[in-house]
């Protein structure tokens, strides 16, 4: 009467994730290891062999979470899809919750180029998700977006403003109207 | 024989700023005041009556700092300006030095509105560094940026660039001539 060993891998999975985010918003921003493996109910040894290091853990975490919290909207329209999809990103940053993984993920910086390629590869399934609507886009006939493009002209903007409380109601629509108008369709 | 007060404010205030430098870059992500006012060979008293907080110790030291690090060149022209501006912060973003700094900054995000307020307030000093720079733009009779847009199109791309390991030689310049190019200006 065994269960599968991917239903418990994923229980696993989701149980560690849960206690990072409980530990993080409790305001332990040094939590370690063991700590999240208590809070877990798991046996530290699993949660090394599986993830490796704490800032391994932390950003599996937060990169899952956020990527879950944010899902890409598809409305049919390159500025509808982009309009959701900011709009999605301002409310998740002006969340608490969501807050406390946005800024675990900064303080896990990568600091060596491994970690960096590493961080990179956590995110390359997110950049794959902004590719898609893109891709939609330039099917439909609209115009051509490049992902370094959304990351310049979209993100960025929103999460420094972020950080920094610099946001302000309907920046995200406004960075939106303009990148299209800059791209030639006015809004 | 008594020396001036205020050389002997700047030198603490110096002593400390080098202190948070030296820890955070040993490593040390959760440096206390304590340990701060013992490297900086100051009372961790005075320490706490000047700065009141740990998070307002660090964010005093990076943002003196990086102001240091990164000043605002005078070259003549807005695009001299702002593409010497961009080279150095992008020199800067690659120095492990500045690197623990930024990521200090970052560890000590606002979460309430009124530490929302204080780092405003720490970054007023900036934000007049670069209206000084436009103003002298829009004198010679150069094109009229704001400073939200230099925020949101040279420098929250640059930073987030920085923190996701994802800067290309050049990009900073790129950065500039688009934003020109967008206002009437191509290089």
């Amino acid at each position: 009467m065994g269960q599968r060993p991917g239903g418990r891998s994923a229980r696993v999975r989701e149980a560690v994730h849960n206690a990072v985010v409980e530990l993080l918003a409790e305001g332990d921003s040094d939590v370690s290891i063991g700590e999240i493996a208590r809070r877990a109910g798991v046996n530290p040894a699993s949660v090394y062999r599986r993830w490796g290091s704490r800032d391994r853990v932390i950003m599996d975490a937060a990169v899952t979470r956020l990527r879950a919290a944010w899902p890409m909207p598809d409305t049919g329209s390159l500025r509808g899809d982009l309009r959701a999809w900011v709009a999605a990103v301002d409310q998740a940053l002006a969340s608490p919750r969501d807050a406390v993984l946005l800024r675990a993920l900064l303080a896990t910086l990568p600091t060596t180029p491994e970690q960096g390629r590493e961080r990179a590869g956590y995110l390359a399934d997110r950049v794959a998700d902004i590719q898609r609507v893109l891709d939609r886009a330039a099917d439909r006939g609209e115009c051509r977006l490049t992902v370094d493009e959304v990351l310049d002209r979209l993100i960025a903007p929103l999460y420094v403003r972020a950080l920094f409380g610099a946001t302000t109601a309907g920046h995200g629509h406004r960075l939106v109207d303009q990148l299209l108008a800059d791209h030639g369709q006015p809004g």
